[in-house]
């Protein structure tokens, strides 16, 4: 028997049902992004992965579900999500560590430690813009008034020697994301996330690999929904992608 | 009756036969590269257009055809090829002007003028890294020690209002490219131009536009080769390279 759902929580099932993330009815709400982003990091058991601005779990969870035997710390911003983050592994039998800190402000002790693999869904909007179409919550509470340079900094300054970043972003940041990263990263990789077939991205995953010299890679895109138009009723994910959202499936984006 | 062809010269038709371009049996040769590049530039009647590094005139002299009215303007830094790029014109009945000229160092007269379009193929290898396994002739000739920054720089310099900057180059330069375009142009558009279906993209084509504020896109990859595999004989183009190269059709890149 599992305690009573606040009114203001929906439950919502990840990975076909494996996973169950209970999370805001309203604001900032994990989906697609975050099965994505989790699936995209390409860690094994005994590996170290932080995410920056973990929310209710859901991508960290869908992580230490994945693969067995790695260790997860996400960090968040707002006491409530961190405390619906730490409720959403146990519920699900999963361990994770949740450290309540600002992105741009780690504590002492974080700052301390590094971590094989670093992931990170950061706020689609620009800061001082004005405007937050899509997650006016988030705006206002777990993104903070963090830009997304801050965000990708303090995930590189993480990562530990071979330490690999992995982002997920609106396509439209992507010059921003490899103006941070360059340099500093190698092995930079590009995954477009085309909403269907022949349209621009609508989002990019971006890794990069710390010591790594390896050329930028352009990947052919992942195409997210089946046919040309919209299916108003039922299932139409591409088969790579309902591997990936329905079972659990890895996406492979790093190489090398 | 044309002249005799020098033996170090080859001639080869162009756009299904419409152009005839005579250019160095040796060293970097225009192809596919050059003709894409030209029907990506979306310049109109009376507009006028730059083509930095116009060695022979593949590409110059590709737009001119499919554009009737365009006026086009190549620099080329060495005599040889300034002299086979007019050679080239006279032949095909179009006009074009070309300026022999250091893309780094452009004359002054050149520098008083802006330009409608700029476009470019800057050589494909990084100066100081002592190989450039692709174009050996090229690197040493009509590249000079030019850094792709600086072809970059000199091509927005020479943007007039609203002007648009159109480049092909190898996918891997792409983040150096977003860099130096940052800020200084709007509407960044990238098309990826991958061999086969499912692959890494090999080339970028990048636009962006003087004086625009709009967003970053990054297009659906056009896909040169048709099938997974490479055919050893026969046409194998996609319809839609197809129609460029041998029909003279134009790529819709720039938008808005």
């Amino acid at each position: 028997m599992s305690a009573p759902l606040p009114p203001d929580l929906t439950e919502d099932g990840f990975l076909g049902g494996r996973l169950v993330i209970a999370q805001p009815a309203r604001g900032f709400r994990s989906g697609t992004d975050a099965v994505l982003l989790a699936a995209a990091v390409p860690a094994e058991a005994g590996q170290t992965v932080l995410e920056l601005g973990c929310g209710a779990g859901a991508a960290a969870l869908c992580l230490a579900r994945r693969v067995p035997g790695v260790r997860v710390t996400g960090v968040e911003i707002l006491p409530a999500m961190a405390a619906l983050a730490r409720r959403n592994a146990e519920r699900n039998g999963l361990a994770l560590e949740v450290i309540e800190a600002d992105v741009g402000a780690l504590p002492r002790a974080l700052r301390a430690r590094s971590f094989d693999h670093v992931m990170m869904n950061p706020p689609y909007f620009t800061p001082g813009s004005g405007t937050s179409p899509e997650e006016p919550g988030r705006a206002m509470g777990n993104a903070g008034p963090r830009a997304l340079g801050d965000w990708l900094d303090t995930g590189i300054r993480r990562l530990g020697p071979k330490g690999r970043l992995t982002v997920i972003q609106r396509s439209e940041r992507l010059p921003e994301i490899l103006r941070v990263l360059e340099g500093r990263l190698g092995q930079i990789t590009v995954l477009p996330l085309q909403g269907r077939t022949g349209r621009p991205a609508d989002r990019v995953i971006v890794t990069g690999r710390k010591g790594s010299r390896a050329p930028f890679r352009l990947l052919a895109p992942l195409v997210i929904h089946e046919g040309h138009a919209h299916v108003e009723k039922g299932e139409s994910f591409t088969p790579a992608v309902a591997r990936v959202l329905r079972e659990g499936a890895g996406l492979p984006v790093a190489w090398g």
